[in-house]
């Protein structure tokens, strides 16, 4: 398989950097191709611009029209957001590697879904859910949060499981696109697990790895 | 009251726009103080950096522990990023006029979320939810989505009413750092709803704002 993963983090020594790494080993033995973009890295610009795009329709500027415009005109994007179409578009595998943030993705992360999963490109009108244009590809979130766990429950201080509160990515993001989306692996409380905590982590990542393309576990079919 | 509305969208013909534009007549006609954080026009930055703070603690590079670290340096951050913090601790509101893109903010607003709401300052540890730094202040989301309203249900296409699709954000982030939240307005079908629709749902809008501060209708106590 042709394995796309989108990395979000500032810091190498970061747990967040080391589950990347992890991806890229396993996934690179088992003899997939795997590519990464490194947002902080390369410098991804995380803000939807009018520069975006070669040209504009000339009318009431729309972001998400003006999308579904250049993508008409063979991708008429700037080329960082065509480096990135690309990318997905030969991929079979899309893994995001990221903290939880404010029960999201960092906005340089968010920013990437606002820029690359354009419309006309990842959807259209019509084109959404099980008929999204990237129908056929899989997509799963690799995540690192603070907090304990029992945080984490519908009945815990934030009122709702890891699943719950990625359901605008899970669902309304890569599923709305076509992915067929993975069960998330959520690396919870990672300050305060300790050393030990943290090296299961990767145990149970890597067992998640290992076993993602044997027996795939998907969160939701649409 | 002092009210301070943060504004993010790039069109100022956009319906956003005039959401916006209609909080600051509205509120400023009942005599409130009302300042405006226009993040596309300021050109505000999403992205976390490391010199998002004057000097840094010299360890392993954490975003958040550098948050509560400048925090404690008097807030010895960047000045982009005191110059919000200074609006949201002198305002009693804080409007958050907005798209939704991908079930939550473009990444722009979720970058001021990221870089604003710094630990040490918003929040802290042992100092979230009824805790929160910023208790004592009301939050509320002025929203504009496309998409037809049935597709917004739990047994709609995106499998969640407006409120759990923004739980991230009205629970997860500002109810987190102690605000009182009121229920958010989200006006659906923004393309699609003519402009006798979109001229409803200002009037709709409208007498939420008038009857805001004399009947608040809290979406959630902690």
């Amino acid at each position: 398989m042709n394995v796309h993963i989108v990395y979000a983090h500032h810091e190498p020594t970061s747990f967040t950097s080391a589950m990347k790494n992890l991806a890229v080993q396993v996934l690179s033995s088992q003899g997939h191709i795997v590519s990464v973009s490194d947002l902080w890295g390369q410098g991804f610009s995380a803000t939807a611009q009018k520069w975006d795009f070669i040209t504009t329709s000339g009318g009431h500027f729309n972001y998400m029209l003006e999308q579904k415009h250049a993508a008409k005109l063979d991708l008429a994007f700037s080329p960082d957001i065509i480096a990135e179409i690309q990318k997905v578009k030969e991929s079979e595998l899309v893994l995001l590697v990221s903290p939880i943030w404010w029960f999201s993705v960092p906005a340089i992360l968010k920013g990437w879904f606002d820029r690359v999963l354009a419309m006309g490109v990842a959807w259209d009108s019509g084109k959404i859910y099980e008929k999204g244009s990237f129908r056929g590809k899989q997509a799963m979130l690799i995540m690192a949060a603070g907090g304990p766990a029992e945080y984490y429950q519908e009945n815990g201080r934030h009122k709702a499981t890891p699943v719950q509160i990625l359901h605008p990515i899970n669902h309304g993001t890569l599923a709305f696109c076509g992915f067929d989306v993975h069960e998330p692996y959520v690396a919870l409380n990672v300050l305060g697990a300790g050393n030990d905590g943290r090296a299961q982590m990767l145990k149970d990542l890597q067992y998640r790895l290992e076993n993602l393309t044997k027996s795939p576990n998907w969160l939701v079919k649409y």
